[in-house]
């Protein structure tokens, strides 16, 4: 077969960089079931009208066929776009089988055909969290769900990340109390202060929501209000407008940044940004943004909020909270930018040498031993002079080399150990030998300088 | 929306069930990475015509199209069937990048548009470990390869397994000796055996395939040579037929089955099977499928062997070797069977009650507390009634509950934990308190007899 280029839009990782990508997953699901939630994963395919987004289906959703299939058959089936879509449908569908408040995780590929660009692939995996409740869910879960992702994410060794958080409730109340009608076309111009001035903002909420320039001012003083920490409440108040859902929308918001704050420590920014609206989306409540500095050109890594509706079956109704982190959006710049790399392309911490073919046994009962004892290693594929076999090593980053020979006097066996990375070479017996414990396992290597706890784990 | 119902083909796992596949997939990766090999994941669309196979493109692709695309739009990528296809790609793709010997593991889910039965479903995840080289591959990595599956797959507690190997010199190396011209033909009639009687398939032999009546009956005497050690060498060689290739094949296969009984224990048999040819596919040397005890139903639930090009771009060619593991086809039907089950649905070992909404902060704090020492726990949703606290755990499986109150005399705060297993309820300090090392997590809890090593993990 011919010559193969990388299909646009569905970016494959080399082993080192996999390794990255594994490490990254795995911290986040300690954390995760560390606070208690379980893993689920759906099925990759949906039936295609429940993967319409507000009545409509989405332009980019890949269909699917078998090939065998009459040309005139009408797909049924298309690959999920994101995780929120299954999940909902997994609660509805197994709702009898699972305990309510439903805490899960979820870390899973996504595809969506869009044009391909930097963060944005055809191909990504997701990492959520979700609790979801029957009929009801207290507000303090709205707290929870987004501590347990700062407290996920606060352990990566990646750029400074910021949650921006908002509350719907707030946006809608202080909008009401104004005296605003549509609230929704409101809030989807507000949305656009991202791409357009103020002013522009300003008479478009005059001309097409139909604002008195007054109310437009202080529809643009709420959404320039952005603080590390629950002042925003009085600054809010500051604007006289008064309403039940505002208060209660305050309230909340306020709950969410402290208790965001008290997990992030000194890695994590936690701000109220109250521009902040997820315009199209279903959210009722708190919704949050993460952004990642120095790559604000991928808009946010990460998003979710609170859903009085996440999925119903008609009888019943299940509220829900949660957030996604974009894996794949997140790292695949950081790898390609070199923040990110991987210590090694192998697991093995041991590559056994060996002196002739004859002595493969030998060798092996060595790697028999160290895997004993979790140690990864491999044997060398061939009896080469022992340069190459280092060099085999060297290529491979395999930090250690272990020779087996007879000593020509005495005849006896001895085992010598070699960190090839320095040269050292030492006597060591196979069945209570260890390296040092970072050397244990391929590591992130990050250039950015992460808090003592990361350093830990990855120096 | 209405009420939902499952899609055929493609089963999804429950919570509890999905914690019995995640620790099948950890240990079986844990397996593949202390032998050193790398995991890798692919990209699950390949173009269309690469998923041809042996040059006819398989009737059970699925294939993917924008849904936004064109009506006469030629669809040009379809989903991966298996994990060989895409691996056999991403090596010439990425050859300038690796290392050879490639050694790596793939564990993901692969699509057929089949019609679902049994062990048999649309999306199902494969667990796969090949080692690929560059113009070369030693024989000694056939035998290292399927040692590393049998070593992986002996750990897990479930039903016994059976290797069954074979070789393709071997077989064409006899019949060739035989005298026999068309050797392809002839294996693909003795494939039939699974299905036919003996005697159908010899006078198959003689009429199709254009054999003497008398070589059918010794292509059916080598056919039937099954045994768990390498006796099969005499026995072949008590047939009369004399090749340079059938030599080759009965040494390999020899290493392979001793190699694979050294690491067997007593949970595995590896056996000679001289009928397995795995018919239509592209293997050259070592053969293999793997049987479960009691689900002969499910036919093979595993397999693999030696390809002498896996890859080539026309310049390299890439030699292969490899096994993959059907963990959807075993998993589904033992959990379905109620041979395996997960310890519970949560990862959580406890569950630290709330006296009042007011206290939610210090249960917090326990939480806190536990989960820096690795202990995954959750806080009460609500202050109910602390009866109905305890059944909320008792529910979700977690064992322990964790009680913060404060002493009505001394007005000191007393911390206790509850097995609730065993309704033992001791003081406790969450600063130092662990549950023992088998509740820590959700585990697999199997009917079936497990070697010690297995039940020191499961009990």
């Amino acid at each position: 077969m011919s010559k193969i280029s990388p299909l646009s839009g569905f970016p494959e990782l080399l082993p080192a960089q996999r390794a990255v990508e594994r490490e990254v997953i795995a911290s986040l699901s300690r954390t995760f079931e560390l606070h208690g939630f379980a893993n689920i994963e759906t099925r990759v395919v949906e039936p295609i009208d429940r993967l319409a987004k507000g009545g409509e289906v989405d332009k980019e959703i890949y269909v699917l066929q078998r090939i065998a299939a009459a040309p005139d058959a009408k797909a049924e089936l298309g690959l999920h776009f994101d995780l929120t879509v299954p999940f909902a449908r997994y609660v509805l569908e197994h709702a009898g089988h699972l305990e309510f408040p439903f805490r899960r995780f979820q870390v899973q590929p996504a595809w969506r055909g869009e044009r391909p660009q930097e963060g944005r692939y055809r191909q990504f995996t997701q990492a959520d969290v979700d609790i979801v409740g029957r009929d009801e869910l207290p507000f303090h879960h709205d707290v929870e769900v987004m501590s347990v992702m700062v407290d996920a994410l606060r352990r990566l060794p990646i750029p400074r990340l910021s949650f921006q958080f908002n509350n719907r409730k707030l946006i809608q109340g202080f909008y009401r109390g104004l005296g605003i009608d549509d609230v929704t076309d409101a809030i989807r111009v507000i949305d656009k202060l991202d791409k357009l001035p103020a002013d522009e903002v300003a008479t478009m909420l005059v001309e097409r929501v139909g604002t008195t320039p007054e109310q437009a001012q202080r529809c643009l003083d709420l959404a320039t209000i952005r603080v590390g920490d629950s002042s925003f409440v009085e600054r809010v108040r500051a604007l006289g407008v008064t309403d039940e859902l505002l208060d209660e929308g305050l309230e909340e918001l306020a709950a969410v940044i402290e208790g965001c704050r008290a997990v992030a420590g000194d890695s994590v920014d936690v701000e109220a940004n109250l521009r902040i609206a997820r315009g199209l989306d279903y959210y009722t409540g708190t919704v949050v943004e993460i952004f990642m500095a120095g790559y604000e050109r991928l808009k946010s890594v990460g998003g979710g909020g609170r859903y009085d509706a996440l999925a119903s079956d008609g009888r019943t109704t299940y509220p829900g909270v949660g957030v996604s982190f974009g894996v794949s959006r997140t790292l695949i710049p950081l790898i390609a930018d070199g923040v990110l790399s991987g210590s090694r392309p192998v697991p093995s911490v041991v590559l056994v040498a060996l002196n002739t073919e004859d002595d493969r046994d030998a060798s092996a009962a060595v790697a028999t031993a160290l895997r004993a004892r979790e140690i990864a290693c491999e044997t060398a594929p061939a009896p080469a002079k022992f340069g190459k076999q280092i060099r085999f090593a060297e290529r491979r980053g395999i930090p250690y080399v272990w020779f087996v020979q007879a000593d020509a006097s005495t005849n006896e066996i001895r085992h010598q150990v070699k960190d090839i990375r320095t040269g050292t070479q030492v006597d060591a017996d196979p069945s209570t030998w260890a390296p040092p414990e970072h050397d244990l396992r391929p590591t992130i290597v990050s250039t950015v300088s992460t808090s003592p706890h990361d350093q830990e784990e990855n120096q």
